[in-house]
């Protein structure tokens, strides 16, 4: 049987601490929560710190966009192979509310597995459990010095 | 004769100094390089350091988000009245190619001015002038104490 611990992979070596966490997810505050990489379901939390804030006070949208692209690509990173990663082509982010610095916590899920493209789907929640942004995004699975 | 520098709120006060950039875009390294309010066009620039790359040492696409976010409001905010702001609804990014760590410029524009919804779009060119990623943006225009 493999066991999370087990496995092997970016994503997999960054949640046991075996390698550091690349520095946009280190400056965004990212820590796992709960994964499943069978069912291709995550959920991540962020720290949105006062330093994303923009002039009246509230997350730049653009910071939520890059949380978002955190939380669907994991979805999926954490569904690879060590030698596969998962570049994002497209990204399609809808701000429904405005969120304040904080907490947000983040869940992403597999939309649809291609043989190499891949769907990806998303919501990002505030402290009070409102959905504050919602995202799409398409990615292109590739192998290691084959690209 | 209305000239740039007698211009007020928000942007203009940030580009003549009065106010403080907001933490996203000093964050973001944004600094201006030229706006034509009248055409609804703007260049700014952007320094990606080396805390917004993803494991593979690019900038992760979320940034560049971030940075497009900051490209196609300003280029609206830049002709609104002081009392007058234009959250992002909507955010869409193609991204064309990896972006290095390293000046980034952004090129923003309003394609369409309604009453109160803006369609913005715009590009991010790496050191070489290739563009590494484009957007489109939905945004609304509100009126501080109005909302």
């Amino acid at each position: 049987m493999t066991t999370h611990a087990d496995r092997r992979g970016m994503f997999w070596d960054m949640v046991a601490g075996r390698v550091p966490p690349p520095p946009a997810a280190a400056l965004l505050g990212w820590e796992l929560v709960a994964v499943d990489p069978e069912a291709g379901t995550i959920e991540v939390a962020f720290r949105a710190g006062e330093q994303f804030a923009n002039p009246v006070g509230v997350v730049q949208g653009g910071f939520l966009a890059a949380m978002l692209d955190d939380t669907l690509g994991p979805a999926l990173v954490a569904t690879l192979p060590e030698d596969q990663f998962a570049p994002t082509l497209d990204l399609h982010v809808q701000f429904l509310r405005p969120a304040r610095p904080g907490r947000l916590v983040g869940r992403g899920r597999v939309v649809r597995r291609g043989r190499d493209v891949c769907f990806l789907a998303g919501e990002l929640l505030g402290p009070d459990g409102d959905v504050v942004a919602t995202a799409t995004a398409t990615v292109v699975v590739r192998t290691m010095g084959r690209h």
